[in-house]
């Protein structure tokens, strides 16, 4: 994946707006100068032999390759039995966690200031194990499924994300007061890592404690650790505190470096092509990419351009409250990016 | 339960601060005349035949007469296999139903004003089923159970309280797209009872969607109904908006008028006995009770006396952000209530 020192990254642009906000973080890391070299690819599931739903072998292949993709937002299959295209993603590449940095935005104005937190949600299995059965009529179970290596394996992951961005501390998210075995197995795996780890202060706190403490004093958290379910939820509220899934990044990371970054917000349709849309998100989840791939340099540039836009006031996207176009937005930023050499 | 018009109700004064505050509204309802003739009950568990954990039969007695409760916090019991006393209180009654209103109280600054919602909890399986096996070494699963019966019941009565208190709208929170045959049935429940209550609109939305939109804008919410696991979360999340546990009545509504009133905060053991307790979630419990009781005067009397107090901001609770003492402040709205005479 190296020419000349440039790697290359799967873009996965998506739908509705994705290949506009594609477009927009293409055209800043090309003002950026960032080294990297984009391999444009579809995901749109297919069947496989016997009806089985995957993503094309060619976005496949890209992957396995490059082992970084880059995605805007998937519109949501309506096939009968089709899966999410984002869920399909996580397992084809066995991104295990899913880490999103819920930071305040300067001049951007919520009922919060000062959040600054990551939420780092276990991303394959809990409460989307998938099992579901009818018992008798009427009575229906789902199976949420945790097991010891894969708790462990997001409980150190989170340790390790602490200490590599000078993080002070861990709460592990659970109600095992409650799913006394199974999130009593994911909390034990937190302890366990928290031992190892004795550079991070580990503290555990029940889930709806959590919410109910977020929203009345988000500075007291830190990096959150927890079990898939949670962190979806958890993972929107946090958002939510700091301007929504407009602005907020994510990534979801697997083994041996492999990693997709995307934004989370959906396709939006009813702007779609009308050069509205806001690529904030995408881009703040390329520059964790970049951050990802050691390109710190270039990751700083990047964000302090847009960061320092947003602050100012004068080039906004509609839903931040300006009247600016996607495009105008984004040659600020690359004006910015430019003045920052 | 009538005796010249009043009628009886089972207290439970509970742990920690909670016979302080027990004692506060005992005196409010005195000042307001409320027709109330308190019977208390202890309600420590205790070990049936089989070790089998229960609540003690002079209390199981009292609500089976009385049917209507009030309930102070219970401090979380430590022998293994102890139940929580919350829980084994909602089996033993089959209080189906949480109703949490979370309305801002004016004088009262949290970063939300206006917020005015009901969360409408299945207080009764779930992820509470309590169902969960290893099935190998370190592989756990918990289930989930949901169950027509109890969709049906809960998704029935969030319409009828909505209809009953003029609210306009019903939101259903799931997870359907994830859980596709549990949460899909709840769901379906709640289509079918919104079929039957045209007058009331419907929508529904994902859980993580929910929590995104709250801490956005709280204002467009009004009843909501969900699983217990959601319920759990949404309850306190919704609770912080307004102000926290301190000020978040909540009430345990089961079959034939029973239920139980409760203030859904902690024991507070460090100020316990120090006459510092804010006795106010149990006093608003307490009004809620009245209106499920038909005492709507009452109810009124109080619910305004003790608003004004706080709106006044002269007379407060530490955790109110004043000084005065708990018998203080339950003085104050005695006054007040008589006053309103
Ligand atoms: C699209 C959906 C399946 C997904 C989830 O529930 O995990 C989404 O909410 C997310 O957080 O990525
Ligand atoms: C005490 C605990 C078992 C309970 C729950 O998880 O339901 C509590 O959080 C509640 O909301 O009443």
């Amino acid at each position: 994946t190296f020419i000349r020192g440039i790697q290359t990254v799967t873009l996965i642009p998506g739908d509705g707006i994705g290949p506009e906000i594609s477009t927009a973080v293409m055209k800043i890391f090309e003002a950026a100068k960032a080294p990297i070299q984009w391999e444009e690819r579809n995901v749109t599931a297919i069947q496989g032999p016997g009806g089985k739903w995957m993503i094309p072998p060619d976005c496949k292949e890209s992957m396995d390759r490059t082992k970084i993709g880059l995605k805007g937002p998937l519109k949501t299959p309506i096939a009968a039995g089709h899966p999410s295209m984002n869920l399909l993603l996580r397992k084809t590449f066995d991104l295990y966690a899913n880490v999103r940095p819920c930071v305040s935005i300067e001049g951007y104005k919520t009922p919060y200031t000062d959040v600054n937190l990551v939420t780092i949600r276990e991303n394959t299995e809990g409460e989307y194990s998938g099992i579901e059965h009818v018992i008798v009529e009427g009575v229906v179970q789902s199976i949420k499924l945790i097991t010891e290596q894969a708790s462990e394996r997001i409980a150190e992951y989170a340790f390790e994300y602490a200490r590599n961005n000078q993080r002070a501390s861990v709460t592990a998210v659970h109600k095992a007061n409650i799913m006394r075995m199974s999130d009593g197995l994911f909390l034990r795996k937190c302890r366990e890592a928290a031992e190892k780890h004795k550079d991070v202060k580990f503290t555990e706190m029940y889930l709806d404690t959590v919410c109910l403490n977020m929203v009345q004093d988000p500075t007291q958290f830190d990096v959150l650790v927890m079990p898939n379910l949670y962190g979806d939820i958890l993972s929107d509220l946090c958002a939510g505190l700091i301007g929504g899934l407009g602005v907020t990044p994510s990534g979801n990371i697997g083994a041996n470096g492999v990693a997709i970054f995307e934004s989370v917000h959906g396709t939006a349709p009813d702007i779609a092509g009308k050069d509205m849309a806001n690529p904030t998100a995408l881009l703040l989840s390329a520059v964790m990419m970049l951050r990802h791939m050691g390109l710190h340099g270039h990751a700083k540039k990047i964000e302090t351009a847009c960061f320092d836009l947003i602050r100012d006031k004068k080039v906004l996207t509609k839903d931040l409250g300006g009247n600016s176009r996607c495009s105008e937005f984004t040659e600020a930023i690359c004006q910015r990016v430019r003045d920052l050499d």
